[in-house]
């Protein structure tokens, strides 16, 4: 097989066998084909995409390119969830334990956040003492006790999305939905549960903008899911505006914690009830419907908390954070936004407040930046909301920057609203 | 300025401006810009294109990357010819000494060869003692002392193009028509020459297969030669069948010289006399009706032969070949291929004929390969013509292949015929 050949069919809209798409992908993993050849390669994909098949393999060779979990230890059904992220997404936080105590067993590997968006791993780290690597057979053995547990991503787990990632971002290659889909479903199918529920983010805030693109990728996952032999349903949810009122680390455990204390029952409450009635539903838990009230109850029971709480105690962190919110990481400088005038908000740009709070010290740039765990935005308002003069908008925290000034430009102009 | 915004403007179909493709240009050619992104960028341009002006601005960068050469020291007009190449194309070696012989100055550099068609130096080189690496200042005294000189492509000529050339063999990214025009434009503006005829090569020998893209390869040629100041004209010719019946180094330059002592006048002479009068003409000598007669008058006077022998002189060659073509290398083996019953040859594949002549040593497959000076077919029959059972239809020539069975059979598989 030769490289030249396979960019020209690509580029010719000629599908790709099985083989040599499992040539492509194992050669650029060992190194014989240069990044410049898989750089091309990956352009023509984006410009002409890939087939059905051509994407399922392309999957199916990335999976295979390392390790495979084995969860056949963990006796009950498994249950994996994956969002495709966005500015204040803590779902995973709620729905985890939520799931596992309605009796399904949800082993998570999680990511970090990079730009504008946060990962699921830096949120966990804001609580003392939690750690997120672990040995496998640690991993397997919360599973099996508590129902859940999330880690960081294993060493090595597909090195070929790994590797095609990196170049992808320096590429202009990223916005493929072959691609994308390649590069979730491929760790998904590694981590290997027997069920997958997929949440494609839509939205200014989330890497899909438009509903057509957002609903084309879910589609896609979906289907090659269920080629790949898993119970799979992927679903659209809106990422316009931020997820819940808090944006930064520990503020996002901290209103997971709450959320699951039955403190709150908003849009995010209800997003994560039904993404978690999704999930039990697929592993044949009942109707959705039935599966919802059965989500309800765990929360409202203080069962999903006290999930929560055993997870964190055996992967060495504080349980205490599940009664009191003020153990964790607080913010030394705090700064309110408020109205100038009375006012009608009409929308709140997530992109743009993920991007106030990564300059508050939430997030990073590059991968080597280190966070600052107390620092993020509380938002006191959501779109549709009517303010008056001189309420409290949002207020920005932060351990590591004094000065607000950038951070509250970008935050003000990330509203928009009427005057009323 | 940034790379990934210039791959994601041509990715989206977004005009650069001059600017961003004169950075984008300068920045590869010193190797600040990697080749994995200068790879994606070209295959965004292999299947978006680029505009007028962007091929334009691209061309100008490249020129701009290296030396351009000053011709003003060459007192008459200064005519530059470029062929996309072919099998057997042997035309500069009888265009520019007739050119030479009516007037005008031809200074021209000139390729090697690789894969299936042959380059113009590696002709020239099969003359015993001929140099083709001359001092500017030898080349210009030639120029002006004989008319023409072909030299090969001095080493800081257009770096951009040499390095954007071998990255786009390596990646898929050849086929491309704004490329292919930058490529050539880049080189031929960069020699310099007041006038600039560019003859485009159409059909199975050539790079451009089809009609419709050698039109427009030639168009686009011709309006960035214009809106650079030159005199241009480009025009489409037939490559579906080999020019001319020899292919092969030295016995295409026996064939060149045979013409040029008026002893063929078939579909090759007849060519060169319209790129001639074409050139003359863009040289402001007259109608093409009245060049084309001067070039013939050239030929048959044995002006445009002596111009050769002058040029082959000053380069340090054997002159003597000009009046006996059996001083050039001949070939220790020989092998006829006979017709094995009375046939109508209705077409000859030129691509197979070179391959077959690569086989027998008279070309390149990687730019290391040495060649066999003696090697190539001569081809006793042509498209059209009926042959009798037992007549040769072609001669095999090789020094360094006596196992005449590979190129044999792809000669013969290169026929198309049927019996009578």
């Amino acid at each position: 097989m030769n490289i030249i050949d396979i960019i020209n069919k690509t580029k010719n809209h000629s599908e790709l066998s099985e083989n040599e798409i499992k040539w492509l992908v194992d050669s650029y993993t060992d190194g014989e084909i240069p990044d410049y050849q898989m750089s091309a390669w990956l352009m023509a994909v984006c410009l002409n995409g890939l087939t059905e098949r051509e994407t399922l393999f392309l999957t199916l060779a990335m999976r295979d390119s390392g390790d495979i979990l084995d969860l056949s230890g963990i006796d009950g059904v498994t249950v994996d969830k994956h969002s495709t992220g966005g500015v204040g997404d803590k779902t995973s936080l709620i729905i985890a334990p939520t799931a596992a105590a309605c009796g399904v067993y949800v082993p998570k590997m999680s990511g970090r956040g990079l730009g504008h968006t946060g990962g699921t791993i830096d949120k966990l780290e804001s609580i003392s003492g939690f750690r997120t690597e672990l040995l496998f057979s640690e991993f397997e053995s919360i599973v099996q006790r508590t129902g859940f547990s999330i880690i960081s991503q294993s060493g090595n787990l597909c090195p070929a999305d790994k590797k095609m990632y990196s170049l992808r971002n320096a590429t202009g290659t990223v916005d493929s939905i072959p691609l994308i889909c390649a590069s979730i479903m491929s760790k998904k199918l590694a981590v290997n549960a027997d069920c997958i529920l997929l949440d494609v983010k839509c939205g200014s805030g989330a890497f899909m903008k438009s509903e057509d693109d957002a609903r084309r990728l879910a589609d896609l996952m979906e289907k090659v899911g269920r080629m790949s032999g898993k119970k799979c349903r992927a679903i659209v949810t809106d990422m316009d505006s931020p997820l819940g009122n808090n944006i930064g680390n520990a503020l996002e455990v901290k209103e997971a914690i709450e959320i699951l204390q039955g403190k709150y029952k908003g849009r995010l409450y209800e997003l994560c009830m039904e993404l978690t009635a999704e999930m039990l539903s697929l592993a044949g838990k009942g109707t959705v419907a039935e599966c919802f009230e059965m989500a309800e109850n765990a929360v409202s029971s203080g069962k999903a908390l006290e999930v929560l709480r055993r997870t964190i105690e055996l992967q060495g962190g504080d349980g205490r954070v599940c009664d009191d919110v003020s153990l964790l990481p607080q913010a030394e400088f705090r700064y309110e936004i408020r109205a100038v005038r009375d006012m009608k908000i009409t929308g709140i740009d997530s992109q743009e407040i993920g991007m106030a709070s990564l300059i508050l010290g939430a997030g990073r740039l590059s991968k080597t930046d280190t966070i600052d765990m107390s620092a993020g935005i509380i938002m006191n308002c959501s779109a549709g909301d009517c303010i008056s003069v001189d309420d409290t908008i949002m207020t920005l925290c932060s351990s590591t920057v004094s000065d607000f000034s950038e951070a509250s430009f970008r935050a003000v102009n990330a509203l928009k609203f009427y005057g009323i």
